[in-house]
């Protein structure tokens, strides 16, 4: 099956590749780069040279339909979304991994991100967290693959609310992750001589975007208006996400029922492993991969639970998620193209 | 005036010898380790090449007697609390930087540390934190300079507490720290190929042994029961900690006197600086220091305050912090050697 | 096809397990580590956690005969040699790792190795560099996979050698190494807080192992004596080696005639790239693959050549070069497993 | 005695002031900034917050005539000619810090930067190298502070060459340094994501500006054409310079007495270290310093001798050197300032 990468030269764009060329259904026919449009895929990127026979084409859409089935479109918010539409007009198929069609409601939309160019196709986005919509997803048009951080906090969240086993307010979400998340920006408080050995929080408090998408889904998986506290920071890295969830339980609730409730709504997934007891999670286990690792961990004298959780956010947290997703929305074995275990070391 | 650094060629003692050098006040007449006994200091450390002309000595408490007005002792615990005793009874001033006699209650320090070779000490030793016990040090004989990461939690948390502002339960402390708060050990887990880009929670919950000593002085400072979650966190770096710190304001209480007294609190201080409202502490304006950066970020949508520090490990966190207060106990100017600014970049 | 890795808990090991999980004809059979013998793999390494089902056995290769067809050996040097034999004597072919089969003159072996334990085998050992010896490893028993120094240094060296272009004596090799290269070791030299940042020198000159190695090779490339100075490095990273040699042209050389038969020497070869004039190899483009990126450089005004290479010392310098030598063993399809490009950001 | 640091928020800027705010005699009185006129110092870098005192001016050299005796210009090449210019036009003493007044010869400064905005004060330069020109820095009125890679290479070459030890020609040097030599630049290419883990060579051969300045010191120190084939390599760290030199001795000539000759010239040197036969220099031991350390292996098999040292590209081999040569420029003690150990770890 004939697939694009539109804005292929971003990093998330350049982790498509890499996984879609280990793919065994998915033939990469088309990719787009605004900024490298023209020039042969293995000369911008090196890595890439003998092994992806393409050049960069600029970010048309039109010029996309016909000639592919699905677009994974890469593009930044507000930019992504009148592509995406012209993609689906033309019939095509589409994972996003803006934000554009993450959040439900324009209201908040326009709160964090501004205009929104194309609200009309909320009603046709599944959100592309396939642990909690998958069926939704199977033979979905279009998918809004979750934020990175959204993700790393929802896969421990999602079965605990579900169950009622914390209470929805009052929870603290303490996140670090590695900066390619900020993007392939000139910037430089992203050179490694700004970084290297630093730690950053930064959008302290409710002040990152992504907070309202973890609420949104959190407050769905609850059936309860849930009310998080979210700190990212910067690692002196490149991939992953770690983060440490504080919660309160629920009076009455006890903790090893709720440890069996995340257990169980796990049990089957493939790319979810729930660690046994006294293991916590590590970057390095789940670097490179689709996968998401967790634990919880109880602390009754403070009448706190600490869930913990790590993704690559190129992996789990954007790329490999909206493969996961395609696969669904295909009909294919969800697993394909994504079984690849971490380098370690 | 002559000190010696007993167990000089770990982390902590080696960060002594390098402010020491520095030190217009004190000079380091002898250096002890175990491990090294016999070889010169610069063959051992070839950074000391050329500016310490001595020999490591055996860890000999006596043979420093008379040689020496104060001692640093940088040994591990329980190894510490007999030299110190050893040190004190002829009469040599001490700072111990183990922890040996940071807890002044006999029953927690068995329950995480097993038995004291020389409780009869507590009632000497002054918890050294100079913002808190500044007065207490002046002319004290034996200094347990606080662990490094009570040291990033209590800075902040200390003047909220004594305002009243937050609540004294339900505290969550995040803190990511450098690998050489592990010390120098020879550990297939500490290894660069393992930790490189890698993050690891350990001792989530209330497990690590940092936890009761920070309860203990935030109680003091509270005047009434303080429980936290503590989670620390190995980052992929050498150096620092940054921590954050999730509150709950108490009924009533304003952000903006919560904030001010913080300001207050530190106004006078030579080595906290309260950041200005929008600015983020950074493991990189502290390390290689002695200086603790602060902030306070109000999210008011949930109820929850988070207050954020950052300082070195080895610097305000142990070695530099050990400084300052011997710079005390002498009577000397309380910034001495200590004010080096951070290697930016 | 059942292959058993024997000291899979190694860094090699470790690497050749990611690489079978994804070759779709060879499957893991047996995993042996004499330090986590009886321990299920996923929990020894949770990376691996949910991908393979077995547990590490012990070292007996007498147990493995009979249950796998193909066995990689990646034990220490002299360790390795025994195995090897009881291996053969089974009739399992063998892909080893160590540096037991890869000099071809026992007093050179003794001389930087120690004594021998299975020397009769050396006759049967093909060096294990496909692009030199790929028509002897098909259906060989037993091959001795290159060092991964060697490795870097060969394939610039060898068609510039074999086409008489450089002078044979007076080369000068200058390496610089990702740690694992030093293996899993709990050693003091190699925590992440000796190695942040930082560059070592080692073994200079002509004193360690690989040299001999790389003459040999060379030699033989040659038909003339080849000699080489060569002085590694400790890069602050883990994988991934730099190699510069610096050459002096024979007399009435021409640099675009060399240029030419680097070129040429590896139109064909699916895993040496040689990139275009102007470019320079980065450790980035090959990381975590069986690639070698090759330039070749000319400083005309002080008559000296610069071939620059990299590869990942895990991947093309070890078990991606094992995996691609038992491809060729079985007569399969050379690329299998290995195809995988690097890991960007 | 008051100083001005001209380009104060680059990398060496920003090491200037560090070093400056320690130093006994010299008090910053001016700090400009085009880029950051107008915002407090504490301000725009955090790290000195509470330490200076000042704001960042424009790069107006008039306005610092009269008011400092001396200035550091680190502007970057062309751009400081003219400042120095109108310094020294005002009877400010100067300690340049850019390219412009390194090379001897205007042709080859136009060969390789451009033309040159003030070439008549070629002759009041003195090339900031301690080691080599100490006896016409004491009084100087314009210092030429050298080049990173200049320094690295120099002081291991200049003893050997002026000995008659080695050929004159045929010198390879290959060279790792921190990305902090290339500025503090928003550049792509010098993200953490494209660089964590990465090594590039690049302009190897004799592409690199500092190729000519190594040659020109090397011929000034040998008395003969000297020709150096130079690569420089991108190191995965922001500081530190690690050179490995590649030699013919001459016919006739003692390793014995090579390494005597290099001894012997460093042996007063306070901040050149000749290591002990057996050790090789690390960056580590150097970092944030003002040292040098230097080794010189033989291998005979080959006729090779490999002299390496290692440098901080921001201290010895810029600001720290720049503060050396003030301080002999101003006849004060040569070490003032720059005594400093390197953070171990």
């Amino acid at each position: 099956m004939k697939v694009a990468v539109v804005g292929a030269s971003g990093y998330t764009g350049l982790e498509l590749l890499r996984i879609l060329l280990r793919h065994p259904e998915f033939e990469i026919a088309a990719v787009t780069s605004e900024q490298r449009a023209g020039r042969a895929v293995g000369e911008a990127f090196p890595a890439l040279r003998g092994r992806l026979d393409l050049a960069f084409e600029a970010n048309d859409p039109t010029a996309l339909v016909g000639r592919v089935e699905l677009a994974f479109t890469a593009l930044p918010h507000a930019a992504s979304a009148p592509t995406v539409k012209a993609l689906r007009e033309g019939g095509v198929r589409v994972v996003d991994l803006s934000a554009d069609f993450r959040l439900r409601d324009l209201a908040v939309y326009e709160q964090w991100y501004g205009d929104h160019p194309a609200a009309e196709l909320f009603a046709e986005a599944v959100y592309g967290l396939p642990e909690l919509y998958r069926d939704s997803l199977a033979g979905a048009s279009l998918v809004a693959a979750p934020g990175c951080y959204p993700t790393s906090a929802l896969l421990p969240l999602a079965p605990l609310l579900r169950a009622g086993a914390v209470e929805p307010r009052g929870i603290h979400i303490d996140s670090k992750s590695g900066v390619s998340g900020a993007g392939r920006k000139a910037s430089e408080d992203l050179l490694l001589a700004e970084l290297e050995g630093n730690v950053k929080a930064y959008n302290a408090g409710y002040a990152h975007r992504h907070a309202p998408e973890i609420e949104q889904e959190a407050t769905a998986a609850a059936g309860a208006e849930v009310r998080v506290s979210f700190v990212p920071h910067l690692l002196p890295t490149t991939r992953g996400i770690a983060t440490s969830v504080y919660l309160r339980p629920r009076e009455g609730q006890a903790f090893g029922a709720a440890r069996a409730a995340l257990e169980s709504s796990y049990a089957d997934e493939p790319f979810v492993r729930v660690l046994p007891e006294g293991e916590l999670p590590t970057l390095q286990s789940v670097r490179g991969t689709n996968y998401c690792d967790l634990a919880l961990v109880e602390d009754a004298h403070n009448d706190t639970w600490i869930a913990l959780s790590t993704i690559d956010n190129l992996g789990k947290g954007a790329s490999g998620q909206a493969v996961q997703c395609a696969n669904l929305v295909c009909g294919m074995s969800e697993t394909l193209g994504l079984l690849d275990t971490a380098t370690v070391p």
